[in-house]
């Protein structure tokens, strides 16, 4: 039995305040709309959680009152191999003391693109973006370039990114935004079949998520039918396969996510984890669709900055070298093994879904996150900056040491959350 | 005379090959789609340009063959301060050594919203992103979350991104990607009140570019009326105004390019020049669009990365202090005057237009540009980087000897031009 099934209060647990963070927040309140913007905005986080980071290290972060934890978010997945890895900062910091935006490219862009030709399985070409919204929607529209057709399906509740025609928010969104968009149901064959069906001669692409990675639900790891069937309904009907990797990517294989079914895309939409944190998006083809992709304008003043593209030499050549996708297997069976151990062990019922290296923790009946909002803020009062509701990432920086010490401190957490709603 | 009228081999002038450039573009072609893409692809240039640069300094840039230029295109506008400015570069150095991209902001994000709502005179509030499309595409967002409408005006041929709503090229996009964007003529009263009667009830915001700057057209500052009449056409409709100041922002005037018009816009967006060529952007807000603002669903990974919000800072703190417009102006002048003076001596006919600090040469009777990219060329050749049909940026970097080295070449590169194309 855990020492202290009370529930910590965060704020003192650690023994420090919150007051500088709630400083920054005050101020933040005037000059930004609702002190802050999208998937970072702690409003969305159980109570406790900062606001504002003070600095990171390997696995670990501090806010800004110094508090430590030990991170399970990693960025929302752009911290591959931890914060301040060696060598790619000294690549970046080479490539920044010659130059990042220049009048064109460096040659890091070709050394790049010839890396990741190299490394992905599916691809003949590579464009740079930076933001993995920028890479999808690229996708997209090279895919209605290709074929002259309008029509692309998604999945119900895939997140794709934020621009009009996928944000989840309805606000300041047209309906023609969408016009073209289409649903199907991920994993299921019949729906998937019917969308493409209703589409009709009008399809110019099918988006697949690299897993099934919605909000708040459990995650699916694509269904070898489903990813074969995706692959059959472009290929009779000459669209595009387009895989988004921006979440998952590098973390399930270094060729590509759906390597492992056999099932290639035509295109792939890339950004998050491949330069380590650096901003950097890319989008690979095939050569099919070189032409289109040729023909399609997209640019940006920032795409072509060879700071983050020799950050993201390194980040390649070092998650190769090290068996990434191997140690993020280790560490995070390790710890989906003993989260479900002490979750059984406190007679709490937990359910973890999809691949280890993207963690996702729900309690069942636990529809408005309760269970897991408590259990996430008692762990964050001790030093593990977890999610309740969406999926978490692995690094190479996390070792078994921190898997076994963020352990620790979730036995606590759960003791917390069977003292209150368990049986 | 210029004592070297004979065209030069932009080759061979400068002593150097275009050895590493070509092979660099041999690579690039095999795994990039057209060997470079967006506006920074060389193809876009005359012959004798390279595509691949080594580094940069100042307003000096070295292409990979070792070729050095004085750049008059400032990165297509990031490079405000000049290349490797020692504050900018320390103070992105001093947060890199914290932390980039974190959990969430860091102190940067409420130091430089503060700092960009006391710069910029219509600021209320700001919110960050990546790309100055990103902005545009928040700042139309925003507009039609807040009004529940949905048209939005915008200039003929201007530029405003290369999203599906605004990209210059056809290929990929879809008619509905902009059905609720109509079109008016720049400083055309008459044509902006008729879009706004066609508009109606449904009319959510007008776009104006701080300046009109279409690709290969003589520039034009906006005229009062106009400028006027599109505030005046907003308020009457509760719609917003919109003002574009990504290519033009902190080089017209500190607070914002309509300050010296008296008009102040609802939302603008800033990209480019606003963290001295790290990749960041922003949109500035009136109170009024506060809680729509907060009501859309916009973000991206890198978007509260804390590294180029430290360089923002900077940058707004040296521009301030060196007084970074009256440098431009001064600069700016002494640039145009000189090849208006050059142009005459050569007997030719030479357009120059838009403000002094955004370089745009223009010969008469060139619909091909032909003269302009003898001009250029010959002029690259003679270590001087321009451009033929964009207009091109300055920067604090540039010294009255750099411009008047600039000079030498330009007066040069008009005698080839007079000699083959002169009467």
């Amino acid at each position: 039995m855990p020492p202290s099934p009370r529930p910590a209060d965060p704020a003192a647990a650690s023994g420090n305040s919150h007051a500088l963070d709630d400083a920054l927040r005050q101020r933040a309140a005037r000059v930004v709309p609702g002190g802050m913007t999208g998937h970072l905005n702690a409003a969305r986080l159980p109570p406790g959680y900062p606001q504002f980071f003070e600095r990171g290290r390997g696995c670990h972060l501090w806010d800004v009152d110094g508090r430590e934890f030990i991170d399970f978010m990693c960025s929302w997945g752009p911290n591959l191999l931890g914060h301040h890895h060696p060598e790619v900062e000294a690549a970046a910091a080479r490539q920044a003391a010659l130059g990042d935006c220049l009048n064109g490219p460096t040659a890091r862009f070709v050394e790049l693109a010839e890396r990741l030709v190299g490394r992905i399985a599916h691809a003949d070409w590579v464009m740079f973006q930076k933001n993995g919204t920028d890479a999808t929607t690229v996708c997209a529209t090279i895919a209605r370039a290709a074929t002259g057709r309008r029509k692309i399906l998604v999945a119900q509740g895939a997140y794709h990114g934020s621009a009009p025609w996928c944000t989840p928010a309805p606000a300041g969104i047209t309906p023609e935004d969408r016009a073209h968009f289409a649903t199907y149901r991920y994993n299921d064959v019949a729906s998937l079949e019917a969308a493409a069906a209703a589409a009709g001669s009008d399809l110019a692409g099918i988006f697949a998520s690299a897993f099934k990675h919605d909000l708040g639900i459990d995650q699916e790891l694509p269904s070898p039918v489903f990813a074969r069937r995706a692959r059959e309904l472009c290929d009779a009907a000459g669209a595009a396969l387009i895989l988004d990797e921006v979440r998952a990517g590098y973390r399930l294989h270094p060729a590509g996510s759906w390597e492992p079914l056999g099932i290639r895309p035509d295109l792939s939409a890339w950004s998050k984890a491949i330069a380590n944190g650096y901003a950097l998006a890319a989008v690979t083809g095939v050569d099919a669709l070189r032409d289109a992709a040729t023909r399609i304008f997209t640019t940006g003043s920032f795409w072509a900055g060879g700071v983050a593209m020799a950050a993201a030499l390194a980040t390649s050549e070092v998650a190769e070298r090290e068996d990434l996708v191997g140690h993020l297997e280790r560490v995070g069976r390790r710890f989906r093994q003993g989260i479900a151990a002490q979750a059984a062990s406190h007679g709490l019922a937990v359910r973890q879904s999809g691949p280890v290296q993207l963690p996702l923790i729900l309690f069942d009946a636990d529809p408005a996150f309760e269970m897991g909002s408590l259990f996430t803020a008692e762990a964050l009062a001790r030093g593990v900056y977890l999610h309740p509701k969406h999926n978490m990432f692995l690094s190479l920086a996390h070792t078994e040491a921190d898997i076994d010490q963020a352990l620790a401190a979730t036995d606590d957490a759960f003791a917390v959350v069977a003292a209150r709603h368990g049986r």
